[in-house]
C-alpha cells in the first residue's frame, strides 16, 4: 500500500547497497579499524570544515542518544531536553536507564528558547536546595525537532552562547539532519552545526542508510574511553565496515545532500498538495514530516487508501497526522496521493 | 593480506546481499513488524522443532548478551558463567553497566561443569550469609565456547538439571552456533538446544550475515516488555527488515546449516595442515576457531604473511594464537596458508 | 537562634533516647534480626490494624523511597508522581539512580487527583506507540504532601481505585505521616492508609526519631530478596537495633501519635497567630508546615531574628517561605515568635 | 548469652550516648551543617595530620564503599580488590548496582600484594583487546582485612607507588580501622593511611558508635558533586547531627584510640585463652578477629553456650569460626568464656 508512514520505510539507497555488495570480501578488520570507516570518517570532517572533529559510528538514534549522554554526563547530572524531545518521551526510558534524570524545558514546536534555557539555570543556580537537586549537566536539542521544525542560525548561537557561560555542552540530535540542512527555509549549514555546538550525529538510518548514526565530537573532545563504553553498550558493531562502506558511500559526491534535498523537494509537493486539498496544517514545517489535522471519520477513510502516522489527539474529533518524504518517495508516490485525497 | 584472524572478516553471505537488494524498495513497517521478521520467526521456529518459541532480532552478540541477562535477572541476582565467559571478559562490563554481577565457576577448556555448578548452589544456599550476597539468578554457557569447544548433549542435559532443579534459567550464547551445529564431533542438534534451555540465541554476524543475532525464548517465557526493554537498550532497529531479510534468507534452503557446514569443512583442513605443518595445538577443538602454541620468534615472522589473532601468553617463550575460518573462507585460502607455514 | 526552619531540628524524642541508653549493653544479633525490631513491628502491625503486614525499617526517606520504588518496578518501568512530589525534585535524582523514570501528574497544592490519573493512563494505553515508552509501573503520592496537604478518605479511595483497575502498585510516602493522621481536618487513619495502599512508610526522622523509617508492605507483597536489596542499596544497618529500639518506643503507649498531635497543636497555634499578624498564606495547610508570602525587604528582617525555610519565589518582591512545628516546638518558641512578628 | 559473634554486638560507647542526650534539643541546621560535623572534621583532619583533607560522613559500610568506588570510577571503569574483598563478597553485589565490576587479585590471608597488582595492570596495558575489557580504575583494600589482618607499613608504600604509577587511586576501607591501628604488631599509624592512599574511612559503627563512617578524601580530591551523590544514594541524613555528635565525641581525648587498644587488649587475652585451651588457629590475626578451626561435633557444642560467627567450612569434618572482642568486651566475658571452652 502507498505509505508516508515514515522515512524509514524503504531499504537503503542503491547506491549504498551497490557499494555493500562491491566490498563484500574484502577481509577487513572488524569493530570500526576498517580502511572505510577511515575514509569516511575524513569525509565527514571535510564537510563539517571541522578538521579537529572525532567521528565515531553508531547503529541506531536511541542508541546514539543514550550513549552520547551518558558518557558526557557526571553521575548526579541530568540533561535538559524540550519536554517534548525524542529522548524524554519515544525511548522507552534509555537515558534513565543509564541512571540520569532528563529535565525538561517548554517546547515550542519542538523547540527550545534561549532565554528559557537562560533563566532555568538562573534559578537553578540562585536556589539554595539545589545541592538535593539534579545538577543541569548538558543541553539536548534535535534539528529537525520531533515537529520537522528547524532553528535559526540566530537561535543556535542563542543556546549556544548560554551553554558555554554555564559550561554545559550542546548535543545534537541529527537523526533527520539531512532534512534539516536541504530545507529550502534554513540559513543553517553543516559546517555551523559543527560549529555550534559540543557533540552531534547525522543521522544515516533516516537518510538513506540500512542503519547507521555518524557521531561527530567537534571540539576535540571526545569523553575518555569512548570505544570501551560503545561496547559496554552492545553497540559496538563487529562488522563495522557496514557502517564505514554506508557513510563512506553517503558522503562521496555529496549523495547525503542529494538524497537530502530530493526528500525536500518531496516534501514541497506535498505541502503544495495539502494546501490545495484544503488540509489543515497542524504546524507549520520547514522539512520532510508535514502535519495535518484530520476530522477522524475523514482520517479513518484514508487510512484505508494510505499509510501515514498518528500523531496526537487535537480534541475530540480531530487528530494530528503525519505524512512524511524520505530519500526513496517518488512522483509517482505523490500522484498516487493526489488522487486519494 | 591473508588472513584467518576472525569469522568476521567479510561481509555476508551473496544470497543474503542479493535478498537485501531484491527486497529494498518495498515499503515495510518498521522495528521488527514486517513480513521478513515474521517468515524468518517461523522458519527458525521449524528449524527448532520447537513451535511454542519466540524469536526475536537483535544486532550484536554483547547487546544480546546484556539484554537478555538484564531481562531474566531480578535486581540483586547474578548471572553463573564460566570464568572464561565472553561476559564477564571481553564485553567491557556490559553485564555490570546493567547492575548485575558475573558469578564465576571454573572453566574447563571455556566449559562449566553440572557437578561445580551444583556445588556452587548448594554452598550457597547452606552459607547462612547469603542473604548479604549477589543471589545466583541464571546460567549462561556458550556453545561452542570462547576456545572452539562443545558440550556433549550428556552434558547439557547434565547442567540443564540441575537449573531446573535449583529454578534458574539457563541461557546459552550461541554467537557461533552454527559452527557448533555443523562440527563433526556433536551430538546436538539444534532441537537439542532449543530443548535443553530457557533461551539461546542463533549468531548471525559470525555466521554469514552483516550484523544480526536471533533470539528465541524456548519456553514461551520472553520477559515482560521485551521490546519494550530492547528500546531501552537502544537496540531496537528503526528498520527490523535488516535483520528479517537476513534471517530469513539464512533459514531458507538450510543456507545457515550450509554455510557452517563450509567453515567446518575449511576448519578440518586447517587443522590438518597445521598438524601436517608440526604445530603444537593449544587445546582440541572440533570447530571454526584452532588455537595452536608458537614460538613468539616464529609468531613474529609469520605474522608479516599472514593474519590471525594473538590469544594469550603461554610461557616467556610461547604465545597461544587463534586461527579461524567462517563460511568465506575459500580453498585458496588454505593453500596459501599451506605455502607461509 | 529560634528556629521554626523544619521538622528536623532537634534531635530525638527523650523517651526515645533514655530506651536507646536503657537497651544499650544488650548484644543483639545484627542487621534488624534483633529482639527490639521484631516488638516495633509487631505494634506497627497492630497500629495500621494490618496483621498480613511486613514492616521493615530504614534510615532515611530518600533512601526509602528509592529502595520501595526499585523493588516494585520492572526495567522499564516509571513512577507516576505528582510533578511536585519529592521523589521528581529534592532527591538528587535518586530514582533515576536506579534506572526508573518519574512521570510527572499536574499537581494540585502538591496532590494529584484520581480523575487526570485515570486520563494518563487511559490515553498512555490507547496510544499505539506506547511500547517505545516508560510503562506506568506504580503510583507515588505523599501524605501529607511537601505543601502540608492531605488526602480526604474519599481521594485516597478514589486513587487506589484506578491504581488496582490498572494493576499498578500505590506507594504513600509517610515521611510526615504522623502529622497527617493527627491533623484537626483529616478522616484518614493509620489503619485507612494501610488498607487504600499496597506499600507506605511511617516516618520517624521527622517524627521524633533519631533516624528511621518503617516501611509497610501491606498486601503480604514484600517484594522477592527485599533484605538482599537492602543491603545492595547500602541502607541495612549493621547496629538494626538503633531503629527497633526507636519504633518499639514510638509505636509504645501511642508516643507516635501524641508526639504528633502536639506538633499539629503547635501549628494550630502557630496559624492562629501569623493570621492574627496579618501574614498572607501561600495555602491552605492542615498540618506542621505553614507556608506564607512575605515581602522580600520583611523577610530580610525576619531573617536575622528567626529561622525558617525559604521556598519558592512569588514574583519580583514577595518569597514564600515555611515555617515548620515538630515535637519538639514548645510554647515558648511561639511566645518568642509572636514578639518577632 | 555471651556473645563474641561480631564487634557490633551493643549500642555505643556511652560518653557517645551522653553526648548525644546533652546536645539533644539544641535547634541544629540539617544535612550535616550543624557545628558538631564542623569540629568532628576538625579533629579528624588533625589526628590524621592531614590538614588538606575533605572529610564527610555517611551512615554505613557497604553504603559507603558503594559511594566511593561510584564517585571514582568513569562508566567503564572497574575496582581491583583481593577476591574475599568485603564488596566483592558480602555487599550483594552493591558496587554492581553502580554498574561498575569488581576486578579480582589473588588474596593472602585477605591481603593483595603489590607485585601481583603490578602483574595484573601490565598484563592489562599489553593486552591488545584491552578497549574490550573493563579499564582498572581504582584499587580497593581494607585494613584490617576481612579476616583480621594488617599490612605494614613498606606493603602499604609498595601498593600506593604501583597506584600512582597507573595513577589509579587508593581506597582503604577502614571499617575497623581503630583495631587496625591499636594493634601490637602494626607499624602503620593514622597518619600514615592519610598519607599512603587517596581516600579511607574511619568506622565508627564497629567502634564505638551506633552508626557512621567518617570518610576522609586525603588529597583535596573530593570527587565533584559529593553531596548531591550522596544524597542521589540515599545516604544524607537530614539530622547529620547524628553523625557529627558521635564522630566529636570518638575524636574527643582520643576516645577512638581508647576503645581500640582496649578491643585488643581483650583480643590479646583471647587469643592467649584459645591457644592455652590448646584450640587451632586459622590464620594468625594481630586484631579483634580471631579465627579457630573446630571440630564441627565440638562447635555445635560450644554453640549452645556462646554465640560466635560461623566462618568457612574447612574440611568435612572442621570449620573455621570467628569470635570477636569490640570496645564492648569486658574481663567478665572473657571469664566466662573460659569457663565454657
Amino acid at each position: 500500500m502507498l505509505s508516508f508512514e515514515c522515512d524509514y520505510l524503504a531499504g537503503a539507497h542503491p547506491k549504498v547497497l551497490a557499494r555493500l555488495a562491491e566490498t563484500n570480501f574484502e577481509p577487513l578488520p572488524g569493530y570500526g579499524a576498517d580502511k572505510y570507516c577511515e575514509s569516511a570518517k575524513e569525509k565527514i570532517k571535510k564537510a563539517c570544515a571541522c578538521p579537529q572533529a572525532d567521528v565515531h559510528f553508531l547503529v541506531g538514534g536511541t542508541q546514539t542518544n543514550s550513549i552520547i549522554i551518558a558518557s558526557l554526563l557526571h553521575d548526579c547530572e541530568g540533561v535538559l531536553s524540550a519536554e517534548t524531545g525524542h529522548i524524554g518521551v519515544h525511548e522507552a526510558g534509555a537515558v534513565e536507564y543509564t541512571g540520569h534524570k532528563v529535565l525538561t524545558l517548554p517546547a515550542h514546536a519542538g523547540k527550545i528558547e534561549a532565554n528559557e534555557l537562560h533563566s532555568y539555570l538562573a534559578r537553578f543556580y540562585a536556589d539554595e536546595s539545589n545541592s538535593h537537586m539534579v545538577q543541569p549537566g548538558m543541553v539536548y536539542i534535535s534539528h529537525p525537532t520531533e515537529y520537522g521544525t528547524l532553528y535559526t542560525k540566530a537561535e543556535l548561537e542563542g543556546i549556544y552562547k548560554i551553554c558555554r557561560e554555564y559550561s554545559l555542552p550542546l548535543f545534537i540530535d541529527g537523526a533527520r539532519l539531512g532534512y534539516g540542512i536541504a530545507s529550502r527555509e534554513t540559513d543553517v549549514t553543516l559546517p555551523d552545526i559543527a560549529r555550534l555546538c559540543d557533540v552531534f550525529y547525522i543521522g544515516g538510518t533516516k537518510v538513506g542508510a540500512l542503519c547507521g548514526e555518524a557521531v561527530v565530537f567537534t571540539k576535540s573532545n571526545t569523553p575518555k574511553y569512548f570505544t570501551t563504553l560503545v561496547k559496554q553498550h552492545g553497540a559496538l558493531l563487529a562488522k563495522g565496515r557496514l557502517l564505514g562502506v554506508q557513510f563512506d558511500t553517503l558522503f562521496t559526491d555529496g549523495l547525503y545532500f542529494e538524497i537530502s534535498r530530493h526528500a525536500i523537494d518531496m516534501a514541497e509537493k506535498l505541502k503544495a498538495l495539502l494546501r490545495e486539498k484544503g488540509c489543515r496544517f497542524h504546524l507549520e514545517s520547514p522539512t520532510n514530516q508535514q502535519f495535518i489535522v484530520l476530522e477522524n471519520s475523514r482520517m479513518a477513510e484514508l487510512d484505508k487508501k494510505v499509510r501515514f502516522c498518528f500523531w496526537e489527539a487535537v480534541d475530540e474529533h480531530h487528530t494530528a497526522v503525519r505524512f512524511a518524504t524520505s530519500w526513496s518517495t517518488t512522483e509517482e508516490d505523490l500522484e498516487e496521493l493526489a488522487k486519494i485525497l
